[in-house]
């Protein structure tokens, strides 16, 4: 093809010399991004490091940051100390949890190394190495033909090889994704490290401190911080968890200051930002603030109060559903800021009249109109295209993902089909190499498993669907509905009822069937209501796929060009969408302007932590930090501050590291008006806010009290003076 | 008695050299305060006038700033144009709405003088000149002897002769009051203007912009003002009104300055603060903090559902109570903030411990022991004293306070028995000089009479008196429970019924109750359940009264006493409590931080204002001013502005002027961490509201025209710029 050549040649320049042009701070860059920044700018701003210190392209201190489940982490120590986010290690705290020793509510220290408690799924990859291999993916592309859902599926395939090839190396997992519109690839060789153990947690009231009110807001006065340590086998190679396993020794950890920074001063945030759409066209820009979002709000907010209802006055039932409520919660004030920030900042009226500002530059010129003339037609078209069946869409993507049984269900039905072909053809997820992994969740399974909750969410989800326009409509619930639902049943006691019948609800069944779904004679749609709706449903949620397919494929053909033009068109250079891939963004210590006549500025301290404090969750501070705090001179003790960094969803417990790379603070939000960053970063309201690591040091020398961890952090005592009797309290203004 | 010489002597002394002592901008001057300010330093601030400017003694620019109805205002043309907040203007305008014209809705402009519309029953009362009547009033309680009662009330008596004796001068309305605890006083000569007259006011979306919401709160972005006129007889006397009045010439008007102020520029608040509490005993403050304002809170709550529930669906009763429901709203609302400020500040845990301070003090020298040993003691007992019966009496004042038909029953009810008196025996308001205006408020009663509202608050405070502990049961609504309540009959349902039975419910019969109440034979409690909860209820108001008069007449004593000892103890000199009198607080433009890491800044713009409009009440912006405000830069229109004056309720509508002596805005709020600052100036939190004339201005140009008035106001256009078409606009971020 044609563009071929243009998109190869386009490769160097896409990763080629970036950052004056942008807003100052912006830039989610990649590691092999970091040398061709401003160094000469950035040595005057504070940073000490050499270029070849953080990423030397293979590796460096950046590979101290590490992805947990979802969320970022960095090693702190020579023997694989962890630092993240309470909320991401949230998981492993509540799976550690009962009523009766409730490390959510109490904390937890492990006094010795032989206290750490397991964490069973928890995982923990660290970067090895990242290689690309753009030529081999557009290869197989090139090979597969003109139809773009047989080329996405050669993409795949080879994804699915070079990742089999790569865990050739041992203790290896690879993760091979796109950069810019599927129009770089790279493979990322990981050490995957499965034994994971808690080390510390604060209590729920001070490591979640102000709740979902606080949530996504400033000012903040969260301890939102946990250790884990991970675990290898006693030679070193990572392992699963074996009592004999020995603390891993990382390559690259960070050291922590007492330091601290402030107001102005350079900060880097290292870690594994999710997804950031901000290449989007306007039609999509707008299914997102118009449609997709509200429709969130809506569900989420339904769901949430299902949920709630389900389980009160059940402690037991509660605790189980803790951490989905917190999620869900945390999305749907999500969905609320990203309607705002929408609106607020006119995203969609400005991207369109970019596209106009577009158009009229490539219709001013021959050479261009032969380039890029119809891309952004095409790439609109193929944006209608999957607007044409949001609201499907949507439903189908919830019911795959709320659920807890029926997705089981739907898994090992799905499991069962892709057993069928050789393991190479199967999905991700479905393959020889995933087999244990589904034993062990399947396991776990009725840890977390609430029924009623479950009930009440498919209850739900089953309403969504049956109130879906005509031409959306799911034709495997539709006929499942005609079979299994009663005269006059609501859904939601349908829900119910079908859940008690299943045999995926009783936990002996629950692993049998799963050994039974490998089996090529496995029927268990004929004995299970859900697995009966996983049959009805797959072949549309292939459909789906298939289709999903169709865009990708044309997408990374159309999305390439688009990049491209875009480059041609700004004279610019880009840092691509965020991926889940380790990123760096380089940012200042600064306040901001919320609305006008309001100014929120860093740092808070814990002056302003016990002003907040009334004795009623969220704001009930322990009896043992408010001891401590009357002891101190609590306005010098810094809590959280705000920096301008480029964040997102992923980039939960990122370190923050100061211009000689040392642990400053721990990432753990955006502020309200930067929820809608992910559509474009803004100078003025792109915050994110990290919790003071001398806050954590605080709260580890003189609230509950770790004197084990501070000597491996390298601290002898935390860093704040005693209290200055003669000087006058503060009254936490 | 011994201590009279003491009292003297400290008169002086206590109208004396003050200001430096006090946290800078601290402090409600007096007018005769002022020359004795720190001028130098004002001078050096920017203030230009000179003191003799301000008030000569008798008079001075000071009197340009009058009192209307519990709110201040000020005159701003030489034909008796008055400025003032739209809430304070609130009850002219809705008295001339209704659901067809709604000037609240609307807003209003009056093209010519003949189109300004009566408002009766609003007074405007102008400073003409104070005396001292402290040697007067000291002397007619201590010719009463010794009983506190009988010394109060003889205070009491002196006072409306002062009152009688001035206002034999033509067209006076005299205010005898006392300052510091009783321990001074002085009558205020006014002249009473009442025939008051609306002429422009905005759309209540706009002079109300933000609503509730916004209400104590910044950013502001509310146009809270109103123009009125006052009217006299062609002979330039005070007059009701006539249509053959003309425009009122005061002696004093202040000139209106497009100019502006900015951060950090002096200005002066002029007004008539209402009332603040600042040298309360501990168990006084623990008491308002403790029972008061909660019940309040409380009580006002359920009182608002009450009424909203009461004439929801009937937009024409809905009207009737809107006034009311804003002012319950805005004390509701008060009563958080004071909770909230006074948890806050500690103020009683202060208060305690400065008590403690005082007491070693005295205790330390024998001639202060004598002076002010026990002072404190005597203090606290009298408050004790009153803290014991407090239920009962919030339920007494409520009762006599929210109700309408009620408080009218009680009133003529009383009306009739102090007929019995020579008149100036009787209480203030019921005397041969306050019949004419009783007539006029009887005559108007139905305008804003709201049966089914009113039976709703009835209810409610009914169920209150009914709940008091058995030690504080109201006797009169114990015995009218028994006789008038229906087995099982709710308070509610009781309530409805009785004020649909009353003759007071229709507006002929009212007229001729009040002719009937004059006579001797009236005998209204026969025919009316409320005259026979009135009559019922009178021996114990008197009773409450007498109480009080008891309390008044002691603490008139212990109080001088006590302020005495403060100034001795503390080495300084003081301003009085707010008492409704004429008052300059001199500030500073600027902001404040409300909680850590949180700073508010003034001013707000245009561009702010209309970043809040959502289409949805209380952020609904008239087409009118957003089609304005489009072809403006709007980020260069201001609209409101902070200052750290020293104010409280009362001084809404307060002038403010700049350092020459020009009206710069109108006050109209305070902040809520400002709400306690009745009981105690804060720096850090002390900040009033204002809205900025340049934005009075700009709307009397663009957007709801009035040529007349600007021309009025020596303003041929307002002082913003036409928007620079190539300037980006603002985000009005």
């Amino acid at each position: 093809m044609r563009r071929r050549a243009a998109l190869v040649c386009s490769l160097l320049a896409a990763f080629g010399a970036a950052g004056a042009w942008l807003a100052a701070d912006e830039g989610q860059w990649l590691p092999e991004q970091l040398p061709r920044l401003d160094w000469s700018e950035l040595r005057q701003r504070g940073l000490e490091l050499a270029p070849e210190q953080l990423w030397n392209g293979e590796e460096g201190l950046l590979s101290a940051a590490v992805s947990l489940e979802g969320c970022s982490a960095a090693f702190v120590s020579a023997d694989g100390l962890i630092a993240t986010n309470h909320h991401c290690g949230y998981g492993a705290i509540n799976l550690n949890s009962t009523p009766e020793r409730n490390l959510l509510r109490d904390g937890f220290t492990a006094e010795a190394l032989a206290d750490e408690l397991p964490a069973p799924g928890t995982r923990v990859t660290v970067v090895r190495r990242i290689e690309d291999v753009t030529a081999q993916v557009q290869a197989a592309a090139e090979q597969a033909g003109t139809d773009p859902g047989r080329r996405w599926e050669a993409v795949q395939r080879k994804v699915r090889e070079l990742v089999a090839e790569g865990e050739k190396e041992p203790s290896t997992s690879c993760l091979v994704t796109s950069f810019y519109e599927g129009k770089e690839w790279r493979r990322i060789f990981r050490t995957e490290l499965r034994d994971v153990r808690l080390v510390y947690a604060p209590p729920e009231s001070v490591g979640n401190y102000g709740g979902e009110v606080d949530n996504w807001m400033w000012p903040r006065h969260t301890a939102d911080f946990c250790f884990l340590r991970a675990y290898a086998a006693p030679d070193g190679s990572p392992a699963a968890y074996s009592p004999s396993n020995v603390p891993y020794r990382p390559a690259h950890w960070l050291q922590v200051s007492g330091e601290g920074v402030d107001a102005g001063d350079l900060v880097m945030v290292l870690g594994y930002p999710g997804r950031t759409e901000r290449y989007l066209t306007s039609v999509m820009l707008e299914a997102r603030e118009a449609f997709f979002f509200p429709r969130r709000h809506d569900v989420y907010g339904r769901i949430l109060a299902a949920l709630r209802e389900a389980t009160a006055g059940d402690a037991a039932e509660a605790l189980k559903v803790a951490s989905r409520i917190r999620s869900l919660e945390n999305r749907h004030k999500n969905a609320d800021g990203m309607i705002w920030g929408l609106h607020r900042n006119q995203t969609v009226e400005r991207r369109r009249a970019e596209e106009q500002e577009f158009r009229a530059w490539v219709d001013a010129d021959p050479v261009r109109q032969r380039a890029y003339g119809g891309v952004l037609d095409a790439l609109t078209d193929l944006d209608l295209s999957v607007i044409a069946r949001q609201e499907r869409d949507f439903v189908l993507d919830e019911l795959r993902a709320q659920l807890q049984l029926f997705a089981l269900a739907l898994r090992l039905a799905r499991l069962h089909l892709e057993r069928m072909k050789p393991d190479l053809e199967r999905e991700q997820g479905f393959q020889e190499r995933d087999l244990a992994r589904l034993r062990t969740e399947v396991e776990n399974f009725g840890k977390s498993f609430a029924l009623e909750a479950d009930a009440a969410v498919f209850g739900v989800l089953l309403e969504e669907a049956d109130r879906l326009p005509a031409d959306q409509r799911i034709r495997g619930v539709d006929q499942w509905l005609k079979v299994y639902r009663q005269g006059g049943e609501s859904h939601a006691a349908l829900a119910r009822r079908v859940l008690q019948q299943s045999p995926l609800a009783g936990a002996e069944a629950r692993g049998q069937m799963l050994e039974e779904a490998l089996r090529p004679d496995w029927t268990a749609a004929a004995v299970d209501p859900l697995g009966a709706l996983s049959t009805l449903l797959l072949p549309e949620v292939e459909e789906q796929k298939q289709a999903r397919y169709r865009v990708s494929g044309r997408r990374m053909e159309v999305g390439a060009r688009w990049i491209q033009a875009l480059e041609e068109w700004r004279g610019r250079r880009f840092y691509p969408d965020a991926n889940g891939t380790l990123r760096v963004s380089i940012a200042t210590v600064r306040g901001y302007v919320p609305q006008e006549g309001v100014r929120y500025d860093p740092p808070t301290t814990l002056s302003g932590m016990l002003a907040k404090h009334t004795g009623e969750p969220p704001f009930d501070l322990p009896e043992s930090l408010r001891a401590a705090a009357a002891r101190e001179d609590a306005g010098g003790i810094p809590v959280c501050f705000l920096a301008d960094a480029d964040t997102t969803g992923g980039n939960s417990g990122s370190p923050i590291v100061d211009g000689k790379g040392r642990l400053v603070g721990l990432n753990f939000d955006r502020v309200f008006e930067n929820v809608a960053g992910d559509y474009g970063y803004s100078p003025e309201r792109s915050r994110n806010i990290g919790v003071d690591v001398r806050f954590i040091l605080w709260l580890l020398d003189r609230v509950q009290p770790a004197p084990r961890l501070l000597a491996e952090l390298g601290i002898e005592k935390a860093p704040n003076t005693d209290r200055e009797e003669d000087r006058p309290r503060s009254q936490g203004n």
